[in-house]
């Protein structure tokens, strides 16, 4: 046990950061609690604009690199590598108002801590730091999710995703340029490198607030198949065409869903399975559909079992395919394997909390983030702080005033650590 | 037998209905052969500036009610009663093109020969003549079907016609007065009186084709129960919720379009139930569905085993509410019972196709038409021409030629009889 570089928190800077918090939620507010800001709207747009305002306010230069991910840069140590820290601003439809947000906010709010120790006692750290909110982790306006985050660390083709277009057709780059978060550069790159980074989360889970933990320190991912699939049968009208006629793509996609609740009942709880969006065509009361299009979600902590539940479902397809009469067509798939977290950022991490006298236990994330496309960049911290009763992608998501300000405090010192190198004690050159 | 009362058809009477069709066909066209002309949109309002034109020209006089039934009043014989024909011009999205504008067409063609007969006879008929294009009768756009028939026999309130919204928020009046179809009277009404309708369509069904008979002489509806329900759960994260933890929306709708099927095929052939429009909230691909609106459509010959049916489904609710820890709201719905047709009518069509050697039978319909609201105000007689192997709603819906020229022959000289009186022998004074 050592103790702390960075002083604790006041109870002012705790009531900074909730105001801040709360002024940050106004944007896009809906009635129950929620935000609604779906990427490169103009909720989010609003969003940004508060954040960029108040970076700059604390001396932070604020740029966008070509996918449109808002970099809040602080240069410390002039041509030292940069130590990143952030999340995502954008939400779902409804969402909630701490999904991403919280983790922006925190690590604004730990990274002008910082700022103000270095100038108070005078010191240099070995890395600079930057605030980043990634765009488009939600994947609600334009799949897939981790846009940003994918197109940064080289998982994502960049012209592939500003190709991207949502449902009314308007594709990724001329949403950005709307709302001019469309940057010209990388920002990093040879002469600005990326050493480390670090996020704080909701848990979106339960193990925290069942637990009654405060900070989860997250060592490994849940691994995601996710696809788009057609299911193709044949127009009718629902009077006239007789039962046995039909090739009636809703019936068979209705199947689909049943089927991916029965595989999840089947592995128990190491699978999740989800279908959360599904199109009709025509989509007219009288007329069996055409087609149905779903995009179907397969989780699991174990990439061989996930295989196993992939290769379960593809033999359901066939039976549904003689079921119904219909095809079932696959469009687009995106997968990421479940993969661990630098056991030495978990273990500096863990190292904080024990110091400033915070309960944490290890955790694993069964939803995606940022980090998970960082983590095979460079070294990766990340945090959770407690959701109550796991609600997430909604609005009754909540998470206590408490959590939120020992969050920051644990961001804030893991933070001070990583800028002194805890993650990379030979900064590349 | 005897004589029929109007000359046959001539090759060139024949051509020019083809020729019409064909023309007419165009508006909405799809790349399939099918077209798309939802009530009230723009390719709807050509169509009827089409048929409105066509109307002028051989000296109807074209006028609209106030939900936008468009009519082509031909005056034979000055104050007395109508008799209607017609069917209606809009369609399904990507629909047949036969469905409904072959009724139109066959009814304005039929009705022109008369004009001329009795101008080259100069003889009067007992009762004056109208073509009717019946406004949204595919309830695509605009829900319930059948509307403009609905309102003109009573059996739906204008004021609730006309505030019905689509699925942008655009009101029938709204859209009515969009394409100036919104009359400012009723037309019918104490001067203008109805005394009889008549209506020929394709089958949408198979038995006319199968047997290789070319008229069907419609005796009785089915009845129906349409109903929109609501399957109301929680949203949820599709990585982070536990499947125990769920109340997935979608899940339950998918449950209720299998049960839906597994109700068809445990009553055998006298039952169709169809759900072909599902729409999810918020239907975001990691987000599972709070929400999931549908519409359900139960049909049956037998109005007692339609309420034995929509028993067991209220059943089956009940289950799906426990199994998929949701709950399913009934917001809206639309009944109409089993009906027989007037047996004059039948007879009088059977007749007809006698005298002209044209093959017919009896059949039922199983999809609603307009005549099935106007049957229930006066004598009313349904024919149909055959559609190969009874493709509906779908854009390679057919019918040959041939039948499309005979039935325009027996639709001829039915109501010519019909125009002497023949359904109604004492015309109200």
């Amino acid at each position: 046990m050592s103790a702390p570089t960075t002083p604790r928190t006041s109870p002012a800077a705790d009531r900074e950061l909730l105001a801040d918090f709360a002024a940050m939620s106004a944007f896009g507010a809906t009635p129950a609690g929620g935000v609604e800001r779906q990427a490169a709207t103009a909720d989010d747009a609003a969003t940004r604009a508060w954040l960029a305002e108040w970076l700059t306010d604390r001396g932070f230069t604020v740029v966008h690199d070509r996918i449109g991910n808002m970099f809040g840069l602080l240069e410390l140590s002039p041509g030292a590598p940069y130590v990143l820290a952030g999340s995502h601003l954008d939400s779902q439809p409804r969402g909630g108002r701490f999904d991403g947000a919280y983790g922006v906010l925190a690590a604004a709010h730990a990274a002008d801590r910082l700022r103000r120790h270095y100038a108070q006692t005078g010191t240099t750290p070995r890395c600079n730091v930057a605030v980043v909110n990634w765009f488009n982790e939600e994947g609600s306006r334009f799949k897939p999710s981790m846009m940003g985050s994918a197109v940064f660390v080289g998982e994502l083709p960049l012209d592939t995703a500003l190709a991207t277009t949502d449902a009314a057709g308007v594709s990724v780059a001329e949403a950005l340029d709307d709302i001019g978060a469309r940057g010209e550069t990388d920002v990093f790159g040879p002469e600005r490198r990326v050493a480390a980074y670090a996020e704080i989360h909701i848990e979106q889970g339960r193990e925290l607030d069942k637990s009654g933990t405060t900070l989860g320190l997250v060592d490994r991912t849940w691994a995601a198949n996710k696809y788009e699939i057609a299911v193709v049968g044949s127009q009718g009208h629902t009077g006239a065409t007789a039962i046995a006629d039909r090739q009636d793509a809703l019936y068979g996609a209705a199947l689909i869903v049943v089927a991916l609740r029965e595989l999840a009942e089947r592995f128990g709880e190491e699978l999740h399975t989800s279908c959360g969006q599904l199109t009709v065509y025509p989509n007219s009361p009288v007329v069996v559909a055409r087609e149905v299009r779903m995009h179907l979600d397969l989780r699991s902590p174990s990439d061989e079992l996930l295989a196993e539940a992939d290769d379960a479902l593809r033999a359901r397809f066939a039976e549904i395919e003689l079921q119904a009469d219909v095809a079932i067509e696959r469009r687009f798939a995106h997968t990421w394997r479940g993969h661990v977290y630098q056991a030495e950022g978990v273990e500096l991490a863990r190292a904080v909390a024990e110091d400033l006298g915070v309960s944490s236990m290890i955790v694993r994330t069964r939803a995606g983030h940022d980090s998970t496309n960082m983590k095979d960049l460079v070294p990766t911290v990340m945090l959770f702080v407690p959701s109550v009763e796991g609600i997430s992608h909604a609005e009754a998501e909540f998470t206590a005033d408490e959590d939120l300000c020992t969050g920051v405090d644990v961001l804030t010192e893991t933070l001070a650590r990583m800028l002194d190198g805890a993650l990379t004690p030979e900064p590349r050159s």
